[in-house]
């Protein structure tokens, strides 16, 4: 393809800018190109505007999280034709070295986390996915772009969070954040049958939310809330069995590994921009798992069949719609959580 | 106690009789004696009665699932007091040997299925329950006997079905079988999260009820549907990411593991009357595993806990009430499924 | 590649052909051509000579274990070279259908036991092998032919076995069959802390050089001993923790199930020709967990380091070695057992 | 029993005597007491006489690694018997709470870390063990007390250590610190399979013991040797697939996490004396697992097991032999580490 088209391009730190971009082209034979039909804007794309994701390049187009439309494959590329519907993967990954054949993506030897990051992302028209085999992620029947934009990333790492932090049945979830990705984490918490599930928010409109579609039997507001009396309460006394750390905040660490039992699980898929304290002399004895991380967005097939079957359902995050010439104002919006702003998503430029 | 009750006391094959029986004393320091106020009619009662299991001794009181009031204690037990509410386990077990430790309770050293089975059961009155504090559950403030009675027998068996089953969120799960313990084991595997829940039987009041209580996805009369035919439609044509086979008719051996998947889990927990035909030759290849067996009815706790916390309601298992004096036509209905019986409990009997 | 090559070819049932047979060409960018510097005769080739599987294709070359040099690679195979040597997996997979990403590799969609069985194999010079980049393993530096000779067939059938066992240190495990999977699984049980190795067997010498080589720490001989009655004693009267059948035998699944404790895993990786008997109602409660299958050979990479590190060694499993054009004597020897031969490796056939 | 004895007792920060003890008598049904026939000096004897044990109660007789034989026991005691050998266990554990019916012993609800710490210990003739069927693992016929006297504490940190690792067989696994705990947990690693053990410490004669017994491949001097680079050396550039935190020094949290490889399990048994630094922001993505904690000591038949099966042997760390009249003696040349001291025990007091 040539020609150029809108994209929101980041040229270092602070500075986006919604510019003409040329349109990408088929690089190596497993490549695939998708018009994106639906994309969204998410937390990380404003740490890389502010210069905190070292690993970004200057001059990329934003964005990781989206629906779309094959138009053209690579000649390694068998599955996928043009005209299928796919939801994107936020990980770029190879499904065969060492890492991969673990399903730790996120770690892939030729891949991890590129798109919109290190090569040209989905804020734009026109999208070059790499491995597309394993990025692209057909759309059953029925569902629509909503239905399914979260799949890749937001949904895939709340359910990573929720599988990290093994949860049984019955096993109270306390979840830091009630944010996009705490959010999901929450409704997948309720797959691996989390009997009682306590969401911990700044935000009321977020903790109502949370409760109204069932996410979460409770509801803590930490700002004015003592956290760990009330999960004390919600556990009878013995603290959470499971506890995923969704939030990143200054002290969000340190509470999480305090309202844990002893013997639980924390999971911290939050990402933090500076280093925490681990008072290991404090917590000895009390036998806690931390599990860090990005995604292993390995579970998206698994994710689609359970939207399919009606499952699970996360359409509630979308509180705003805009269409990419609008894009900036989008920024704004989910960056000051204006009008209870949870996601943003992005529709294709009015003509 | 002195003196004496009626209870359901099994002669030998095919005789039972509700006769006078002495009341029960403690006999180990471990012991404690329930007053019973809620039973339940099982299927391992009528082949106790029908001389089909070997183990069961004459001369004894049949019934192994109950809900009562502790009256009296021996002098090891701590934390259980006269007065407490309680609901059995159908399991005696002394928690300490080398099954026990490894969860295995069933194979307890010094247990096993004992009640209303080699010991006195609950088809009475008052009952003697050894390793009283395994053995008997408190009951949550707020629920009712209902609520709680199958906790220690069939949604424990239920639950075991499930767990074994190694079920995933989103994965397909056949359930063949919707008498009590797979309608239970429908409810618990929407626990672990399975996608599509597909149920098996022969009798549609069964099947409408696992559906209209949302246990069930998809329905499969075997009288007059290909079982395996349907299934394969269910599941995309791949069979089922997990089957649960609770039936224990004759051909249902044959139908659990070829509605399954390759690599799938086939969990075992009908009680069978034969050998079986096991056709290693022609699933050469596929890789299942078969995990047979009497439930380890290990979490009562956390049954009990869900109960309370709203995630779990197997009630609609009720269909028929009945005091002890009529335990008998009890007996009659349960057997022959009149009226579309599923579950006859006994009430205490009428002064 | 143009010309013939000797080969040996399955021609129908009883029908072996030392014959000339073209040489492998490229079918498939994915394809890579092999030379084959040492192979090996397997039981699964004695079944296949006898019709004794049915999905064979009469007219294939024999041969699923060896050891060679990349000789020519297709456009998409990027991770192997010409020169390279490798190892290979019994098993063709494609690596990204369903059940390979789930490393259910035998039951892959585009593969499975293809290579001496559905398409030609390694019985002869050269071997075109399919998806090579998931079937062929680097050999590491310094390891002979015959070290790594059995990586990809009978070493990871008895590393699956040994992993489908669940075994944790300390346990008692059970082998039947002392033949070369029954062997490596001995071997490979002690790798997951087997305490003490039971190994069961007719034949004196195998028995007999599973203790000289530290495989097995008891050898019970079926000829003449009581297996059940030798068990208990090996494990103070409780049986194994752990069973691996690898017989096959008339009475071995039974015997397998009878010396496993209650809760025991029995992998069943023998090949069976017929049914088996079930016996569910004399088993019911014992809890057993069967396992059945093929061989995932997805350890090939694992395997190659543990030969590499020294803590893993199975030369001694080859008995014999003929070249190509004799190997008509080495399928005898093998089947007849002669001269205590355990496996017979074929070299190149002389000039 | 009446009289006194000789005890080690702590009288407050570093105030240690050996004077005159009452004798103990059973307190509980469920008590025994023991008569001490060897016993051990372990680092946190050190940490408790410095005053850093802030649960550890003045006037307590110290010690908690100990072989004996019991004289006396309590009415609800069924399985030991006066006159039997035993090995403790340093938890004291209720085995049927919360947290001990999950195996979390550490955290018993009516025990935990008590001997030697808050309520007396074994460092005198006699010791009074509650719980005492939980606590007290009978010895082996054929064993003498040097096999089995660090069953219940070193030996049991250095398992707990390699279980929570979850190391798969050709696994490396990098063990910080070859102290007493570090050296268990290396022999252990190689139960669960480890290919390439690397030893880490700062002491020669520990490192050299190490590869001497066989626990580990590689060695690691961290005084003058950059660990991260040689564990890259060792382990192909990628990091060790599975770290042990067994040393507790300055540096070595950090050490710990930059050599395991992404996704690796990062276990940290050592007991630490400040906070440490946890750089979240830098170790993003690399999806570690820290397990933090003080053993669940739940192993200890399984390691006699090991032992008496001849599987398990680190008689090698008994450097030392001391009669109880001179056990200050033995702590100065233990915390000394004098003539490469690595454990001392203490016999009986000569008459």
């Amino acid at each position: 393809m040539d020609g150029t088209m809108k994209a929101l391009v980041w040229r270092g730190a602070g500075d986006l800018r919604l510019e003409d971009h040329p349109l990408p082209r088929i690089r190596d034979p497993r490549d695939a190109i998708v018009r994106v039909t639906l994309s969204s804007i998410c937390a990380s794309d404003l740490h890389i505007r502010d210069g905190a994701v070292p690993r970004a390049r200057p001059g990329v187009v934003l964005g990781h999280e989206f629906v779309g439309e094959i138009v053209e494959t690579g000649t390694e590329v068998r599955k996928l034709k043009p005209g299928m519907r796919v939801a994107a993967n936020v990980e770029t990954f190879c499904g065969s070295c060492f890492f991969c054949r673990r399903n730790y993506v996120n770690n892939c030897e030729h891949g991890g986390w590129e798109l919109g990051c290190r090569i040209d992302g989905c804020q734009t028209t026109y999208v070059r996915v790499p491995f597309a085999e394993n990025g692209l992620n057909p759309v059953p029947a029925g569902l629509s772009d909503e239905d399914v934009i979260f799949v890749g990333d937001v949904l895939s790492s709340g359910y990573f969070g929720a599988e990290l932090a093994e949860i049984r049945p019955g096993d109270s979830v306390a979840v830091l954040g009630a944010g996009p990705v705490g959010l999901c984490a929450m409704a997948c918490a309720r797959l691996f049958g989390a009997g009682r599930i306590i969401a911990v928010d700044l935000l009321e409109n977020r903790l109502r939310l949370a409760r109204a579609r069932g996410w979460a039997d409770d509801a803590i507001n930490a700002a004015w809330e003592d956290v760990e009396e009330r999960v004390r309460e919600c556990t009878g006394g013995r603290g959470a069995d499971a506890v995923i750390e969704a939030a990143g905040g200054k002290s969000t660490f340190q509470t999480a590994w305090r309202i844990a039992r002893p013997h639980a699980c924390v999971a911290v898929v939050a990402m933090y921009g500076e280093a925490q304290n681990l008072p290991l002399h404090q917590m000895y004895g009390k036998n806690l798992i931390f599990k860090t991380g990005g995604v292993d967005a390995v579970h998206c097939g698994r994710l689609l069949g359970l939207i399919a079957d009606g499952r699970l359902d996360v359409r509630a995050l979308i509180t705003h719609r805009l269409p990419l010439d609008r894009i900036l104002e989008g920024y704004a919006v989910f960056e000051n959580k204006t009008d209870d702003c949870i996601k943003c998503v992005i529709t294709p430029a009015a003509m």
